[in-house]
């Protein structure tokens, strides 16, 4: 990340067929430059929380959307949720969950934590890079984030 | 409301040439079947709550998405947005704030009080059906609901 460039977009990710694939459609569709990668729960709450390598960051840093997978080493991706949304600084940044599960008990969970949008992830590898271009619009152009740009 | 038609799209606006606009974007896009609209809170929360004339319904029956107006006569979008987002049976609702306020006021208590998204009215008549479109496309189509259909 380069020093002092404002992210917009967390991506936590692990598995990196799938990351190669979102950086993929991300770039195709133009919404990849303010992008950073955690690839695993801890990173992600570091980044998030401005803790370790992210000590210079600031939490009041616009961040439009997290795209949080749910299945992640060190840290689950519900407890990362969690912890999010329980901290009035970060509480009100979109997080869209992007999971392979469709369980109801983890669907059911995520909202009761206060997730902004469940995406399951289509098998098929168009149908995901597909979903994953119209999130990024979505997220990152057509929804006001909670601060507004001056 | 036909009898015991499961409603999946709640549209409350008072604007009727926002209205029309917005249910023409819905049924181009092949998505307005399953749509209620409410013109005012009032009507809002007694759909949302099953109260009054929608005492047949069921609060937990499938609601997909509720795209709610801010400045609406009798009961405000934002009260309405906070008695949704404060009863446990309702707040697992996603809810798309879809306004023409881009105040920073107006935002950031709409995501202090639990949005799910926000979006700004496009003044432009053709931005705004395609804007009504896509968001319609992203909560009726891809987002997974809180509700997992069997």
């Amino acid at each position: 990340m380069p020093d002092g460039q404002i992210i917009n977009l967390l991506l936590v990710e692990d598995n990196p067929q799938d990351l190669m694939l979102a950086q993929r459609a991300l770039r195709k569709a133009g919404l990849d430059h303010r992008t950073h990668v955690a690839r695993d729960g801890v990173e992600a709450l570091d980044f998030v929380f401005c803790n370790g390598p992210f000590a210079g960051r600031n939490v009041a840093a616009e961040l439009r959307v997290i795209l949080l997978d749910l299945k992640l080493p060190k840290i689950d991706g519900l407890e990362v949720l969690r912890r999010i949304k329980e901290d009035a600084r970060t509480r009100i940044i979109p997080v869209v969950v992007l999971t392979s599960s469709r369980e109801q008990r983890d669907v059911a969970e995520a909202y009761r934590l206060g997730i902004n949008s469940y995406i399951v992830k289509p098998v098929n590898y168009e149908l995901y890079a597909e979903a994953v271009r119209d999130l990024g619009l979505y997220w990152l152009r057509l929804n006001q984030p909670p601060k507004v740009e001056e």
